[in-house]
């Protein structure tokens, strides 16, 4: 038996997210892999990822990883899944990893980014693949914002209400905000993120650079625990996971 | 009344090109615009567009122009036209401009950009925006090829066989192919442009890319003057009219 691990890309906005729902009407970006796995290996594998991603968030390097009794080479994976997978999803690359290889548990850590449009007018191009932000933002305010979120910190005011998950305490290792206008990118790596942690970073990040919010907001927060003292969640269409990292 | 310029992005994939057909089921651009024209305004004007765009052709700097008794000041007709305009269709610019400017008689150039995506596996994203590749490219061929473009030539080999105007000499300003990748782009800045034009020289130079043909290619097509000696036409999704340039 191989395992078989896979960068994948995909565009969101026509799924419920990375995750099965076992719902027809509910498409994920999971069923969609495992149906071109058994369509390519005859097999009804699990496709296991490395991370959920929400409903309408995009991927630029998803990992993912399966087992199967196939001797399909993996470098033919690529084009062999390619060939059966809607065109909104696409396997960039694909190696033979070792048995114990875990897409989600065998990471350190994962890098997302949130991109803004910032013009006075919206782009045509861009509505599914950022928000659109038509304020002028102070860049500096953010990018000093940022540094707070950077560290081990209790993210309990940066986790969705339904979160679940018990332990809220999580480390930031990169948190950068650059701007090439009309794109306005937060682009943060850390060892693990909470549900929306990175859209409530984002949307907090936003109320800063509009100037509604100071950039020691963030620290206050992250003080405070209080979901309230963060700003609201961003929408999903700015969101992409771009790299899982995993030990050499 | 008062003479509007407007500067219109758009994303082509859902028109039958800028030109209005007057069907229904063949929406237009120019529709488009000369319906949100009539919602902002109530006056049933004519939008004339700077250059023809095929369908699936995008636009980042298209210019029309239209005469209108509205008194809304022109700085205002971003807002007021977006308002009414699909999201795919996007006013980022106007002003008032003399009474006899025209969008297209009054041009002095254009700039166009065509737009490969140029790795082994497709994107999610760029589909509908890019003229996808998977063999690799040699842009130096490329790149000495699209110099032979440059200057007062007669485009007959570059033209489609259905082109009816009568001259077909034009005069190219500027031609340059660079790469970026996965990207790599042709630009190209011309007095005028004959019927598919640019999509044959985009055509033309992706054959000499991928080693089919020389780059000597365009100036023997540009001689023999037969449409054969050219390369196909490049789909329309890899093309962005980019400019409409005006005597200051």
């Amino acid at each position: 038996m191989q395992n078989i691990c896979l960068i994948v890309e995909y565009d969101g906005s026509g799924y419920c997210g990375f995750q099965d729902q076992a719902r027809p009407d509910r498409p994920s970006v999971q069923a969609a892999l495992e149906k071109a796995v058994h369509q390519v290996t005859g097999e009804a594998q699990r496709v296991h990822g490395a991370g959920r991603t929400d409903a309408g968030v995009h991927a630029y390097g998803q990992v993912v990883h399966f087992h199967t009794h196939s001797r399909i080479p993996a470098e033919r994976m690529p084009y062999a899944l390619n060939r059966h997978l809607p065109f909104d999803i696409v396997v960039k690359e694909a190696r033979r990893v070792p048995d114990a290889f875990h897409a989600r548990k065998s990471a350190t850590s994962k890098t997302y980014e949130y991109v803004w449009y910032n013009r006075s007018q919206p782009s045509p191009f861009w509505r599914p693949y950022a928000h659109f932000v038509p304020q002028p933002l102070y860049i500096p305010a953010m990018q000093e914002a940022a540094q707070a979120f950077v560290g081990r910190h209790d993210f309990s005011a940066f986790r969705s209400a339904q979160a679940t998950v018990r332990s809220s305490v999580r480390t930031v290792l990169l948190a950068d905000v650059t701007a090439d206008l009309p794109w306005v990118r937060f682009t943060v790596e850390g060892d693990g993120f909470l549900q929306h942690m990175v859209r409530i970073m984002a949307g907090t990040l936003l109320q800063i650079g509009l100037g509604k919010e100071g950039p020691e907001s963030v620290a206050a927060a992250l003080r405070s625990k209080l979901r309230n003292d963060a700003g609201p969640t961003a929408p999903p269409q700015g969101l992409y996971l771009v790299r899982v990292n995993y030990e050499a």
